[in-house]
């Protein structure tokens, strides 16, 4: 195998050259830089990245954090954070915590003893504990505390824009049916934008708001609408919650759009195109919140911006077959 | 920060000592050990993974490689094979190759520059070109060569399911449905397993068998329907594909399964349980294939075995609302 010292030799320079020019150290003159160049590509020489990484204390290594990739607009994410992240030439280490805090808490620990370069973070654990460190982190959707960078749709205006779709067309008793998270949470925001819109049209609201995660949701909803049958048009805080929604409707005989409108939030792909769902949805912009994560990451690895960056990326109403 | 000399010293050994401790390497006293590990608790010291990864040369890391993770079952795979990794104290670097043969081969060049330990791979691009390093490398539905070890699905099994289920149900005239790859695939097997049933039953057997990808899908099917309206099954290669048969067919104002019944392939939660697809498929074991894959691998790295593994795992049919 061809060792650094074999392109020192070739190129006529010392090693210590070699290795500057490898690590892009600057200050090395024109002549030197294309003579090692040269022998690099005569001798066909792999720079070994990972004793590269102990030198310049950079592995080119980033870890994504989700909940599971198996959710629709988690995968759809993480495929656009990879994206970007390769095209920088750095690698992605993916998490799935499981929502488990204790499991996100070993692994995070796990990837810093490996010297990672920085963590991009979809959770709804508690992470302030990592974050105190130095280790660059960028969360989405959720805002710790005035020092962590975050990116996020804009969750209020997309509360917003679902009040008004179904308001357009007909609705005239809507409700929100979602989740509480007990850290502070931007998805939350999704329910603040819906009802400011609701009370600004001065029209009644209600809502299904539970602890995480909701429990019988067959048989709230019944007793909601049991309890209060002029409601016509529900937002629930995901498309994976909406499909759950519609479901339980329709199994109580209510028809979806006709009686009540529903409308979702993410817009994965998977739902938005599935010829079989064609759900009306709020749709997250992935790959500009991904480049944006990945944008924000690189900058505070490479050039250790440690200012706080917090990014709300516009949203859009996307009419299916469950509004009128 | 605690360095191993620290930890050297508070044990009353080498630094030599503690960093063969570190590497579990043998003939370590019992008592040695337990001061070493001691010291370790005592100082809260956290051995420098990336350090000890270039000594021995392993980084507790594998690549897993799959065309695109958005894929509902690429992306429970992928889950599933962190599960097990991180269960071992492995990371997991996910790549999209997006069926791309040279953004793959660019990729697996990266990661083998930083010494990874070991790859998994999903791809249907020929890999033959890394395998022949001595990289582990363990294939998932493909077969490459002789001495590529290779985890997949009982292929042709399930084939077979698809056309027992079907004629079960009344089907005389089965159709598969199916693309090409131009290397050896055993996904095929889905095709072989399905016409030998027919063939054993003695019934007529169709098929749209097309290059990879299939265009004109909508079009293709209807001439088939128009030249063939016997035809009154249709297995698909993958559960995917089948969605977008059966969209076909409704559009073309044919019922499913009264008229045609539909079987899929992959039997991934998405579109399992979906309450809006119920789809009838033949379900791979995606866990235990991601079990099996993760075992294989590591004996791979840690044992150095290098025989050659072929594993085939069941499968089973299930029944959605697809089928009669």
């Amino acid at each position: 195998m061809t060792t650094m010292k074999d392109v020192a030799r070739r190129a006529g320079v010392s090693v210590g050259t070699v290795s500057r020019y490898i690590n892009q150290a600057p200050g090395l003159k024109e002549k030197t830089i294309s003579a090692v160049k040269q022998a690099i590509a005569d001798l066909n020489y792999i720079p070994d990245e990972y004793a590269k990484g102990l030198k310049t204390n950079n592995t080119q290594t980033v870890v994504l954090l989700v909940p599971t990739v198996w959710h629709p607009f988690f995968s759809e994410f993480a495929y656009y954070v990879e994206q970007y992240l390769s095209a920088k030439n750095y690698k992605m280490i993916l998490c799935n915590s499981d929502h488990d805090p204790q499991k996100e808490q070993l692994y995070v620990q796990m990837v810093i003893q490996n010297k990672i370069d920085g963590i991009i973070g979809i959770t709804y654990n508690d992470l302030g504990k990592y974050t105190t460190g130095d280790i660059p982190f960028v969360s989405i959707d959720r805002y710790f505390d005035e020092d962590t960078s975050y990116i996020s749709s804009d969750n209020y205006d997309g509360g917003r824009q679902a009040a008004q779709a179904m308001i357009a067309k007909g609705s005239k008793y809507l409700m929100y049916f979602g989740d509480k998270s007990i850290f502070a949470n931007d998805t939350m925001r999704r329910r603040d934008g819906f009802r400011a819109e609701i009370t600004h049209q001065k029209l009644p609201y209600d809502e299904i708001y539970d602890e995480n995660p909701l429990l019988n949701l067959d048989e709230r909803l019944h007793q909601k609408l049991v309890a209060n049958p002029q409601i016509d048009g529900i937002f629930c805080v995901t498309d994976a919650m909406a499909r759950k929604v519609i479901t339980a409707l329709k199994k109580q005989g209510i028809e979806v759009p006709a009686q009540i409108q529903v409308v979702g939030y993410d817009g994965s792909k998977a739902y938005r195109e599935d010829p079989q769902a064609m759900l009306s949805t709020i749709v997250q912009p992935v790959a500009e919140m991904a480049e944006a994560a990945v944008k924000v990451i690189l900058d505070k690895i490479e050039n250790k911006n440690d200012k706080k960056i917090a990014i709300h990326l516009p949203v859009k109403f996307h009419p299916g077959t469950t509004t009128r």
